[in-house]
């Protein structure tokens, strides 16, 4: 069997593993801390390890018929080039015109691609997770940004420069909340973990009355996408009522998908799942009262199934369809 | 050479032409009031009518070498059933449950294909117009309502259920001006003909003082986009901000579809194009101020090129594509 090491390359944890050519099986899955701030070359090596240490797990576990490893695939978060293999600008990083795909290919002396984190997060799912077989897939990570992609036909659609799917960076809101990205009214905006956080501060700040405050101690920089999911399904009101409303921010802008990409279904990834049926029966409402009712008809919206692992997965099968 | 019938119906006026196979010529073009009060049957006779002036037209032209006519390619309004041929709903016709597509191949003894009319004009426009050649191409059609289409590589993106692209019914306000659809804050009730109307309108009824009173002679029902577009290149100055306003919210729809495509070339058809730079300039500022930039700056915006036979080329085109 052929094996291509998938590695998912975040803003906090990297985590790689060895994934079987038909999907069926990851090998030697490990995560490790980014540690962004000890530079590119650092993180890089982080890489390299994990790949070496997946492709050396595969070795000892082989039986019969020696495993293959045929190349390496990594998503990795901001505006990048696949065809010279370079991340362009990455935030998160702190990375400007790094040519990922080169240093790794050189120093395992196998080929690599590289694509997007969130691209690659939807290819997985459909490949091996809630978006299988499905020929007109949408997904949407919900993390401390919001990012996106087009499955269609079982192929990425990655647009003229490989930025297509910036669904984080639609307006919802054309006079809204101010971005990072500089916009007003990104759907980022209101709905991302960051983004979570701050409007459950600023509603505390202006006087409801919440669990919250006891679980950070009264220090609301405390507060995250995470404080506030754990507190809405311990029952608190007023972050039952945040989730509520992201649902229906997110509901806004998923409709926007539905009336543009007539998708048959899309799927949201993240934490803000884990609010289960309390943040999916608003979302869906939602995405009914504003889309076209024939779009809206053969839509399904779900969860994603691969939590953690859809990175892995997904850069994999970007390298096979890269190196078809 | 080989023809193939196009034709364009809209709720005003048909449209219809013989196109040659490689959209180098179109031969007896011809276009009638559609008449939607008489009924389905009679719009369906006109197309017949013109199809078949357009033979004619086509026969008596011929020099040497008999053309032969293929097929029938028809653009029509409303969500429609590409493999069925029926037209599902089409308010602006008062059509239900229509198999147009077969209805025209019976009665003219030769194959036929309906697309959706927005859908066509786009690819109209990719194979003889201002998208020639352009590998991601995005379309809007502004007029009574918004349409729009996706050009992938030369072929129309039609989503799941034939409703793709219905970029008209993107919130771009989620609070905002009630749209036929039923939503808040669509495009449409922003920038459509009717909306630029009844936006002008709402202005005078408020106090602004324009000559658009006295070229209505103070009726504000008989406003249309069209006088609003006259009196603004008059030198009106109410008129011209209602054009400078209608380019920024067509900016905030074209920004949302610049990061999620990244394509390279962004049409815009339909009578607010008359505006010429002075509806550009405030379109592609808001684009530039709202979207991602690595997606901005491959991205061109420009006016469609063939008012009047998009649609007859794009549905002759379609029809060739569904055949190939």
């Amino acid at each position: 069997m052929r094996y291509v090491i998938g590695v998912d390359l975040g803003g906090t944890n990297i985590v790689a593993g060895a994934v079987a050519e038909d999907g069926s099986d990851v090998v030697g899955l490990a995560s490790e801390p980014t540690r962004v701030e000890e530079g590119a070359d650092a993180v890089i090596g982080r890489i390299l390890s994990l790949a070496g240490a997946a492709i050396k797990e595969l070795a000892l576990q082989a039986a019969p018929g020696r495993p293959e490893v045929v190349g390496v695939g990594v998503g990795a978060p901001g505006p990048l080039n696949r065809a010279t293999g370079v991340v362009r600008v990455a935030p998160n990083l702190g990375w400007r015109e790094v040519p990922l795909r080169d240093r790794i290919s050189e120093a395992l002396g196998i080929p690599a691609s590289i694509d997007n984190d969130a691209n690659c997060a939807v290819l997985g799912e459909w490949w091996r997770g809630a978006g299988h077989g499905v020929t007109h897939l949408i997904g949407l990570t919900v993390g401390t940004g919001i990012g996106g992609g087009i499955v269609i036909n079982g192929e990425l659609y990655h647009g003229a420069s490989d930025v297509a799917a910036e669904f984080g960076h639609m307006t919802i809101d054309p006079t809204g909340r101010r971005c990072a990205c500089g916009n007003y009214g990104c759907l980022e905006a209101y709905a991302s973990g960051s983004a979570i956080a701050g409007r459950a501060a600023e509603g505390i700040s202006a006087g409801y009355e919440t669990r919250l405050v006891e679980i950070v101690r009264g220090d609301l920089k405390l507060i995250t996408a995470q404080t506030v999911y754990d507190a809405a399904r311990a029952g608190d009101g007023y972050a039952q009522e945040i989730v509520r409303e992201t649902a229906g921010f997110l509901g806004a802008g998923i409709a926007n998908l539905v009336n543009i990409f007539n998708p048959s279904r899309v799927l949201v990834m993240g934490g803000v799942t884990g609010g289960g049926e309390d943040f999916f029966k608003p979302l869906r409402a939602e995405v009914n009262r504003r889309a076209f009712r024939p779009a809206v008809e053969v839509c399904q919206i779900l969860p994603g199934e691969l939590p953690g692992t859809a990175g892995v997965f997904g850069a994999a099968c970007a390298f096979l369809q890269q190196h078809g």
